[in-house]
């Protein structure tokens, strides 16, 4: 088994117990498990006409995922891919029928047909006012006068179904039910066959291929086409729809068959606005799975030439997650960018006190590169050395560009510079340390709070705490130290950097992936440099 | 290429394309493809605090698909699985935030981590108000301080989008977003890995194993477990989560990552419920497909323990057809069968005319069985001629139940009758026939009429038209002529049956499956039938 089910028997009476559970009360349904698995709303009141369909199970959330005000009064389940027996029809029409009528909803498929149909004549006898009305809009198979009933069926549930839940007649609801399953034209394509719970996958579509014009319940495609991608494939679906309607702008209501991924439903939509018919489609429906095969990765497009009157049908809100409603197609609008994107060029400026202690810093990390990749070896891929003596040389290289006099600017200065030279995580980090504390200096902290202020917002995107084996572990004592002098700050720079070579599990930074034994008395290279850079300045 | 996309590249501008072309106008987009991709609200004036997310793609509809009124006012889109830049996060926040402010919601995943917070620290440059809240909701990894934000990160969305719509502060905003944070916890399980666009798919779960604790990029999970059935899959899941939960009223979001069908969705949602925590789920979101990983066949559930104003923050309409919206967990609802499933029994009588008649007719269609089997046997599977005899052997043995002085009783009896004999399509088709033929004979009209509506309703659900080589070709045309007497009535039912010999495209039955060269210069076995009843009849 490879499906979220238990048994094949107890699939759908589990699959409508779960609905139900979490309907909030909307749907609830009637007794006689497991032959009879009708879904019905909650609220009925049979005051309006009722509209009842469904079929067999498998292509969820149709139909018992329509339920509720606005669409269906009720849905009889079948097991998967089989229609629902007489008695089931039965109990469902009986259930809801009250002096406005029923429409019976059926798709075009013979045991459908016969067991809908049979149900309403048992139902007549009774003296219900029953109507049934026939969808079959897959445009698949032209020459057979029985087209399939497919997911076109949703234009025939919303639309008769707000006409129903605004006191229309019967005659009128199967009116209207009858003129959009006239006008609704459907066909699907896939990649893949569905699973049938129970039952070994068919492997029946070739990689590469595609299968044009296939059934809801695994029936096989009119054609298998090459597929190149989203582009052509939906040409071939386009063409097919193209011949079968006219030039009145058209709903298109974009079907996932079931186990499409939302990317690439996404895709499909972009390539159906784009296509040759995209200019008379109006609005669509979707893209959402609604006439589902399973789990078939495939999609089909249904077209309705919705007029006024269906617009508002298909726009009348309701309260069914499964419905994603009614939106137009409009162009696409694009926003300028903002400005800001180009950092903010300082101004340079020269301050030589300031110049020399940024080369020395730099120097001293220029000094260490070797010392700092052999420890980064024990820990992670050597270039913790490299990487920093790397970002000071272009630090130096950069010195005559920075806004050396003004010490707030400076700091943002130093983090855009680090960002754009370093590269990856360190980079990053670094730059936001110097950001935060340029962001913390120029609101008038003193050096050692803004250096704290930027080592927080480190330490909250970095994730990395004292005790994690990093860099923090030298930094944050020295600045706790720095009050009292610099001498203070680098020794406690050291005994911090001392510290994580004892430190065996590693919770941040990539030394988090190594085993502890290979830990065991190196210190971390970060917490090096830093204890280093202290050092030299408290001589 | 087994995905519907175009190519790698684009895939990510031409879904977002898609998304937007059918928005209706709610969303747009930043200029600056394809680097940045930023979606926004359309109708965003900056007056209310901002709410900005976003991360790889491939998750969706996370995240571009939450951006509207009441959720989300920008989404920032990387490639998929990846990070989006730190410039086209910092493009999204420019765009949309104003004095109020701008919440970053981040799922805790190093790249996003970084980029996000360096995006804010160069929008706090300009003087923008930007907090960043981390999502770690998952706890598959409980060991690690770190955990990985997943489906929970909707939780976030919902209530600090439901505060931000309703004019709540930045602070207050930001700290309701942690608050949610600290509650959330998710896990997820899978049957399969997703499909990477561009990528061979990963074979790493062996049938009949699932994998519990995985991450949404495809990261493998902590475990993997044998998979016996979404009952007890569900409740290795519901051990982790229990574990990480308190006493409180718990919401449930139960996501789809993808590739779940509907069906599957809803039987692990019977599964929570019914679970050891079910007593705990107030409410639940979905089941839905919100935080995906591509095209994955699994699901996680993330709880949460929300509070009232959580409760109505959560329920708060949004027009987004992703959001599920939010549903209370009540006792299902199981109303009482109606009365009518058992036929109504008619009241036997006798009318020896009636009676002689009835058994006349069953003899004539008995003593041509071998002859209809025989002739069966050329276009289907030689049983007509059984089935035939064995109901009006079944009528015969019934013949004192009926209704015989009632006639129009007698029609729906028969039909009753047909239908639990003979079985099948014809034995459906009979029974609506008969059925409607009572109908219409209790509404006053004479035999021939009532039998004619009988064979309209009959063809309306079977789908036969003259013509379409069916016993219709014989019966339509004998009806026609029964006004006239009998005789033409036999002769017109033989004329008809004898035609379809020549009938070479059967267009409905089983006949329709059949090559035409099997068919030439052979009767239909149910015209053949009709004829020979009216034939002897005429005698």
């Amino acid at each position: 088994m490879a499906q979220f089910i238990n048994t094949r028997e107890d699939l759908v009476t589990e699959a409508i117990d779960g609905l139900l559970a979490v309907s909030g009360g909307a749907l609830v349904r009637l007794d006689g498990y497991p032959h009879i698995r009708v879904v019905l709303r909650g609220d009925w009141d049979k005051s309006q006409v009722a509209l009842v369909s469904g079929g067999g199970s498998g292509h969820e959330p149709a139909h018992a995922g329509f339920v509720g005000k606005g669409m269906l009064t009720a849905a009889v389940c079948g097991d998967v891919f089989a229609s629902p027996s007489v008695d089931a029809v039965l109990a469902g029409i009986l259930a809801v029928t009250g002096p406005a009528g029923c429409v019976l909803i059926v798709k075009n498929y013979t045991g459908d047909r016969l067991n809908f149909g049979l149900a309403a004549e048992r139902a007549r006898a009774f003296g219900l006012n029953v109507n049934m009305v026939i969808i079959g809009d897959d445009v698949a198979l032209p020459d057979l006068p029985q087209a399939r009933g497919v997911a076109g069926t949703l234009f025939v549930h919303k639309i008769a179904g707000a006409l129903a839940q605004g006191g229309a007649d019967l005659e009128t609801v199967t009116a209207a039910a009858r003129r959009v399953i006239s006008g609704a034209k459907s066909i699907g394509m896939s990649l893949d066959t569905c699973t049938v719970p129970g039952s070994p996958k068919e492997d029946r579509i070739p990689v590469g291929m595609a299968e044009l014009g296939l059934g809801i319940h695994g029936e096989a495609g009119v054609e298998q086409i090459a597929f190149t991608g989203a582009k052509t494939a939906m040409q071939a679906v386009v063409d097919k729809l193209a011949a079968a309607i006219d030039e009145r702008p058209h709903v298109a209501l974009i079907n996932n068959l079931g186990g499409t991924s939302a990317l690439e439903m996404s895709v499909l939509t972009h390539e159906l606005i784009g296509s040759s018919i995209g200019s008379r489609i109006s609005h669509v429906v979707g893209p959402a799975p609604m006439m589902t095969s399973l789990d078939m990765q495939g999609f089909s497009i249904s077209l309705y030439p919705a007029d006024d009157a269906d617009i508002q049908a298909l726009s009348a809100p309701v309260s069914m997650a499964a419905w994603p409603g009614l939106s137009a197609v409009k162009p696409i609008r694009i926003d300028v960018l903002p400005d800001g994107l180009t950092p903010i060029t300082p101004q340079p400026s020269n301050h030589q006190e300031t110049r020399d202690f940024l080369v020395d810093c730099c120097k001293v990390l220029i000094s260490a590169e070797e010392d700092l990749n052999a420890l980064d070896a024990k820990s992670g891929d050597g270039d913790t050395g490299s990487t920093l003596a790397g970002a000071a040389r272009a630090l130096i290289n950069a010195i005559d560009r920075l806004p050396l006099s003004d010490h707030t600017q400076l700091y943002r200065a130093i983090g855009q510079e680090l960002s754009q030279t370093m590269g990856g995580s360190s980079g990053v980090l670094l730059a936001i340390f110097f950001a935060a504390a340029g962001d913390a200096a120029s609101s008038g902290l003193p050096m050692a709070d803004s250096l704290k202020a930027g080592l927080a917002r480190m330490q909250e995107i970095g994730g990395a705490d004292l005790g994690d084996r990093t860099m923090v572990d030298a930094l944050s004592p020295a600045l706790d130290a720095l009050e009292t002098g610099i001498k203070p700050a680098a020794a406690a720079a050291r005994t911090g950097a001392n510290r994580t070579a004892g430190m065996l599990k590693a919770k941040a930074g990539r030394a988090a992936y190594i085993n502890a034994k290979q830990l065991e008395g190196h210190i971390d290279p970060g917490a090096e440099a830093v204890a280093r850079l202290f050092e030299h300045l408290a001589r």
